[in-house]
């Protein structure tokens, strides 16, 4: 058997990666199959701005997930580099702490003027899990209510264990328990975004609810005074509230979404754009739930390295003075309201969701699942990433977005011939419908 | 208030992190309290080789902790760096997949011959919680019983969940568990390490307990016989064995410790000297067990950043071609063989413990916690990093060892001389007293 160092192509060596990694990647959104079963390119060899380059060397356009959301302002972004660079000139570990993670948090803190705290992790199912831990301690009371996506750890998909001890539950379709422990069922309640009514229950019905942990905005943004409601009910029964931002930070605001809504949480947590592609996430908070933290113990050696709050610095100073939020929240708005076009165009039921800068689409029909397949199908056979959905960078100049627009049509015209019946969708496609991913819950 | 990145000095910049930070630190075992409190450095601006600069530009030699174990190639390995180097210039992130994930899982494969499959994460504590989630999911069973230190997760930390709710107990001092949910208690079971009658009762009388996680080595290695017999009783009766090598992995062998004893896991966990300062972990394991991860939902967005796995890689041909694992040991072999010669030659009652490249040694008295702040404020003078411990790295060179044998057998001296009563320690130590730290379960 040849070495995976000399396997010359994605589709390739993500056949060695299936018997060498179960699941074959270690996040289930970068799945092939999410995207193009048998297709997909998989591996990258070089990343800049919103280009990337397979490991054969093909060239394509990311009109995708910018790394799910990791890389709003580009790959190599230029000044970033610049200073992990420096950290690998000058050392990225030692004996001693390394002072970035304090210029990092206090940037943090000022930008989110209700904040006094903050905790590093590298990944945001660790900052969601550190979260977790500090409000429960600081509240005194385990349980918690969530609404949203807040990554993989015991906590969490404990909500999606069912009654029944021999067969776990899919409350959120994709995230299966096996091994969450059972002693955890009925720690976690979930509950529906928008509707402050039901929340209101579950906190009269579990005097033991301690924290509330939820998304500032889901499909769509929160409705007249539901998330002021949420916050009022936090406050009057002492229940900590956690806006999870690892996914909207710094999209719409200089920080977290819920700076757009005026509404403070007690803590939020941010990941993905926070260091443009290096791995840095943050729990930030009020002193007097951070300081609970003290009463238990949260501790990593890889949380000491000092690329990621380097990474996270200089991307908040990039931010900053290009005001990145309002950029892609442009590129995002323009991209949604293109998509819309073209839907009305072909005459297509299109609909959109998520905030602008994180934008999705799909098209009412049974064949929904083949259409997504056949549009990454085709936007691949022209050089482009492309799924149903855009996470804007500052990258994605007028010339992308034209082009993109330009082959999109194209293929979505070819998708209303399919619903008017003029053709038939199994005829076009290539090979095997792309998996449907896991739904958030609503 | 000035900002924290015009603050000049250490122990300033600390006291602004402890309003910033809960703790101040993202590593316990970081904490400036943990070696000499008010006067250790606290930060670093460069580090490299065996040496490592102050914020204030003083310069040390780090005969302590070499980064709480994670450099034994010394800081800035030329080799590894230029590597991390190329994935900057080429691009850590895009919305592909980076191929260097599935060489390392190809090669830690290769020198694990036992073991199948791979999965990554960027932290030890996080290594471990993917462990336990996947060899739960294969056992079918959710109880646990472990032998050593394994991060801060809910899993682990519930072993200190007490009897009495309203009162949190300490079976592990140091590891506090507010906030770790109650319904855990009882999930975890701890046995003592060299005890093959206690770990067979506990499986005797635990019928549902699915796995056995524990360390290879302790203070003291195993006794013939002892891995042996929990292999067979693992075995026996369908039990998933977990070794976590985070701290002992490549430092004895190319590999895991338990490749020197000749007693193979279903799964192990590498950390700390993996990447060589740079965040990789891994959880390696048979195919039988990995595959069980299926059944779950354990994913995280950064566990697919690039720099992680190529440094991993890198580090991994370096420590091949050098034999690391033969320097190092050889080193720390040398270093505790000095420092019982110099106990027996100042007349003191001094115990070594742990592995050769991983070696500690005590004084048995009871002002033993003075004396060790009193060995690193006095070291620290000198312009030297020192505890009561040493992690050997191959940047350990003949100079350094003397110059710090020499420096340490002076210090020892009038430690001798307070032992004989003919100093006082209390009239030499110039601030507090450093924290004990966590005990380790033996």
């Amino acid at each position: 058997m040849i070495k995976a160092e000399s396997i010359k192509t994605g589709q390739e060596l993500y056949k060695r990666a299936k018997t060498l990694i179960p699941g074959g990647t270690m996040l289930l959104s970068k799945r092939p199959e999410m995207f193009l079963p048998e297709q997909w390119p998989a591996y990258f060899s070089k990343s800049s701005g919103c280009q990337v380059w397979g490991i054969d060397g093909t060239h394509y356009l990311d009109m995708c997930s910018m790394g799910i959301g990791t890389n709003s302002l580009g790959y190599g972004n230029s000044r970033i580099d610049a200073e992990v660079r420096r950290v690998i000139d000058q050392g990225n570990m030692s004996s001693l702490n390394c002072p970035e993670e304090v210029y990092l948090a206090e940037k943090l803190v000022e930008l989110h003027p209700w904040a006094d705290m903050v905790r590093f992790a590298r990944s945001g199912g660790e900052a969601n899990a550190i979260a977790i831990r500090i409000a429960r301690a600081a509240s005194g009371r385990d349980k918690v209510a969530i609404c949203g996506y807040h990554g993989w750890h015991d906590w969490y998909l404990s909500a999606n264990l069912s009654e029944d001890e021999g067969l776990d539950g899919h409350l959120m379709p994709g995230l299966d328990p096996a091994g969450v422990p059972r002693h955890l069922k009925g720690s976690v309640i979930p509950f529906n975004y928008n509707d402050l009514g039901e929340i209101t229950e579950i906190v009269k019905n579990n005097p033991d609810l301690g924290v509330i942990k939820m998304e500032v905005s889901r499909n769509f943004g929160p409705a007249t005074g539901y998330l002021e409601g949420i916050r009022k009910l936090a406050t009057d029964n002492n229940i900590v509230l956690i806006f999870d931002e690892c996914s909207s930070g710094f999209r719409q605001t200089y920080g977290g979404l819920h700076k757009m809504y005026g509404v403070e949480p007690d803590m939020c947590m941010f990941g993905k754009a926070l260091g443009n592609g290096y791995a840095i996430t943050a729990v930030v908070g009020k002193r007097s739930v951070m300081e609970a933290a003290q009463k238990t113990f949260i501790s990593s050696t890889f949380w000491t390295e000092r690329i990621g709050p380097t990474a996270g610095l200089e991307c908040l100073k990039v931010m900053g003075e290009i005001k990145s939020w309002d950029i892609i929240t442009n590129i995002g708005l323009r991209v949604t309201k293109e998509w819309k076009a073209m839907g009305e165009r072909c005459g297509l039921k299109l609909n959109t969701m998520g905030i602008p800068a994180l934008t999705f689409f799909s098209i009412d029909s049974p064949d929904w699942l083949k259409y997504k397949t056949f549009i990454t199908q085709e936007m691949l056979k022209k050089g482009i990433l492309a799924f149903s959905g855009f996470y804007a960078s500052v990258a994605h100049e007028d010339q992308y977005l034209a082009r993109y627009f330009n082959e999109l049509e194209e293929i979505l015209d070819i998708v209303a011939q399919c619903e008017r019946g003029e053709k038939k969708i199994e005829n076009l496609l290539e090979g095997p419908v792309c998996h449907g991913g896991f739904k958030r819950l609503n």
